[in-house]
């Protein structure tokens, strides 16, 4: 296909005419998809539902007969504790099982730093009068949310294929001590599914940073989301922190959300013995113990890592065709038109796209128009704001395959009449 | 019996003596009884085992077709928020269902109002240089240890029978603008069991607060606990602030902790439009939502408030007996010796023993050394600080009833043999 800018205008009027035509027809047809998040379909959810029936559902008794029908048990149960510290290859009392959000365990974690700080000898975040948080983007919006609520300010990062541009970083936390944090989802990143390399790891550890309390926010969602043959490798953080001497820098997450049921999961906190005893230490005031019956649940049905990652595969048996799907329609529209670019994740929920420049806001308005709502144009940026309105992200997850091939074809239309505007204005 | 003070020197070294060999032989037994905590015995939680079976254990779709495993739902299902809006006696639209703890929903309602405050037109309290709460004591010890962790400080107020004394509250709710909540249980209150009069109810509402941002903390925790022939009327306190123009002056609390499963529970939150408009947009930024299975087993359990009420009826099968065997022993032992009063509650989880001044310490240790262990002296305090050093709270609910006779024969021994001590000083 040839590029657009070296259309003639006619051959420019010629295509917008025909893919006018074609956006009234989906607009004809009333289409109600909604693409805004990254949401599992009916056919992931109903693979856990082992772990609502039978002798596992009705389960309340651990082998060693804790009764999990009763209070205590604030870090989790002994077997989940050893299920989820093989699932985040940390020690068992490097992690605590949380309730059923891992947004949750990381809101608190920052909310509580701004009253209590992270450590005994700096102060709580609060009393300082701004605290700054470096934001890869795109990222997560959830996570943006939470600095903006709380009146951090937020310094966008960018990315690289190997993550985020560590030379920014680097210098970035080496001069400032209002910096007191980073938000990573270093496993095929929400939205640009990229994976952070093994060097971005070791120097995210190993770097100076001028504030004694900065922390990484390590929110891996995605350990074990993979859309091809297998999980691509991610070096362990901890590890790395602890080989550096920063043993306490990273606060890690992870949630079975998108592995056993999305609003009915487990979260996981994980870090240094140091980290997890401050924060268990605040828990007790909070809690006396999360959903253990859940926990149970969740053990006898996965077992072992072996029997989470089985299980992951028949979750990526009904992704890989709707993300096939979008790369397919994306590819036969647009590719060689040089308007768009787009990401070929190797898992997570995401595929992101970038289109020219000043053109993300009107497509998806466009799309919303036909009836495909997507991710609010700037949701992946800090504030909400993307500084080159080109990020579109796309959630397949959920909708079934045709709805997303017909979904994915009108989004190509609006991105290719959009910028046919753009390059004729 | 006679009064312990009225006997001669001869009666009290022979009354010492027998009671003495009966602690030692009390001590030869080894026992190991914690009673601690109010927590349901296995006999209470066995109650709800229909919610994790069958059809109830593995339903995912409400009526609605609502599927209940998937992301969503911040403040609880429709079905959910109709059960418990009858049993909070609030409109739909006036509670949310939260995680498995009210205790969760109270520190996150403070810990945001530290950083957030609970209205607009008012500061954090966080950027207070101080803020105060008033404290009806004896009251319960995980109420307090929130406040003094996040270095709230406490007023303790003097219980009556009809509630806290009402006069103190309202001289220093109408000076001190630091003064920013209260605590209460109102119904069978932890540990004293008694519950607020319809006038407390009516003057806490009505009462002038120099703080326009004062709140109360309403843990109506034991609404349906009753011990015996049914549950004794509370005032609606949310009604009350309404009819006296302070419609935000109340944060309610429940949960099924001790109806359905302690670990596994629903806790609600309830209060004005204004106040849960409030809340929800605060914890927009926390969670996507709360575990609505959970919600959904509960709702075909439990049905509606008639099918809670049958339900507590069986509870209150299984504990009257043991607290009837609480009132039988200390009756028996203590009866006319003038050392000790205690509570004789129609609901709730506990007795309440007052010993002579400065007996209190003495006796859960003596209790504690002879295998008896009972909360910590001071616990129903401010600062865990006794300032009569005579609060005892006995938390029969959990042993066997046999333990709970010996446990309670050797609490009365220890009394008397403290009491004794302090009589011939």
């Amino acid at each position: 296909m040839t590029e657009f800018t070296k259309l003639s205008n006619q051959e420019l009027r010629h295509h917008q005419e025909e893919l006018r035509q074609r956006y009234q027809q989906f607009k004809s047809r009333q289409m109600a998809l909604d693409m805004t998040r990254g949401k599992p379909c009916p056919e992931q959810l109903d693979l856990a539902l082992g772990m609502l029936e039978g002798d596992t559902g009705k389960a309340f008794r651990t082998d060693d007969g804790l009764d999990c029908r009763n209070y205590g048990g604030l870090d989790g149960i002994p077997p989940a504790k050893a299920l989820f510290s093989e699932y985040m290859a940390v020690e068992p009392d490097e992690l605590l099982i949380g309730g059923n959000s891992s947004l949750n365990l990381m809101h608190d974690t920052i909310l509580r730093a701004m009253v209590k700080g992270v450590m005994d000898d700096a102060p709580a975040w609060g009393q300082l009068p701004k605290i700054k948080f470096l934001c890869p983007s795109p990222g997560y919006d959830r996570h943006f949310f939470i600095c903006e609520y709380l009146g951090i300010e937020m310094i966008p990062i960018e990315m690289a294929d190997s993550g985020p541009k560590m030379d920014v970083i680097e210098d970035l936390v080496a001069e400032d001590d209002l910096i007191k944090g980073i938000w990573c989802v270093p496993k095929y990143s929400n939205p640009t599914g990229i994976v952070y390399s093994g060097e971005t790891v070791d120097r995210l550890a190993k770097m100076k940073t001028r504030a004694v309390d900065f922390r990484i926010f390590w929110d891996n969602a995605y350990a074990v989301h993979h859309l091809a043959d297998g999980p691509a490798p991610l070096r362990n953080i901890l590890t790395a922190c602890k080989m550096t001497a920063n043993p306490d820098r990273v606060f890690m997450y992870a949630s079975t959300s998108k592995i056993s049921f999305a609003g009915a999961g487990l979260a996981i906190m994980a870090g240094s013995q140091a980290n997890m005893n401050w924060v268990k230490n605040q828990m007790a005031f909070q809690t006396i113990g999360p959903d253990k019956l859940n926990q149970l649940r969740h053990v006898l049905f996965f077992r072992n890592l072996a029997g989470i990652e089985a299980h992951m595969q028949k979750h990526a048996d009904i992704l890989k065709p709707k993300f096939e799907a979008v790369q397919n329609v994306l590819a036969s529209e647009l590719d060689g038109k040089n308007i768009a670019h787009w990401s070929r994740p190797q898992g997570g929920y995401f595929v992101s796209i970038d289109t020219l420049q000043g053109c993300a806001a009107a497509v998806i308005k466009m799309a919303a128009d036909a009836g495909v709502k997507l991710t609010p144009a700037g949701s992946t940026y800090p504030y909400k704001s993307d500084p080159q309105d080109c990020n579109i992200r796309i959630a397949p997850s959920f909708p079934p395959l045709e709805d997303i091939q017909a979904a994915m074809e009108l989004v190509a239309i609006c991105i290719q009449l959009i910028s046919l505007e753009k390059i004729s204005g």
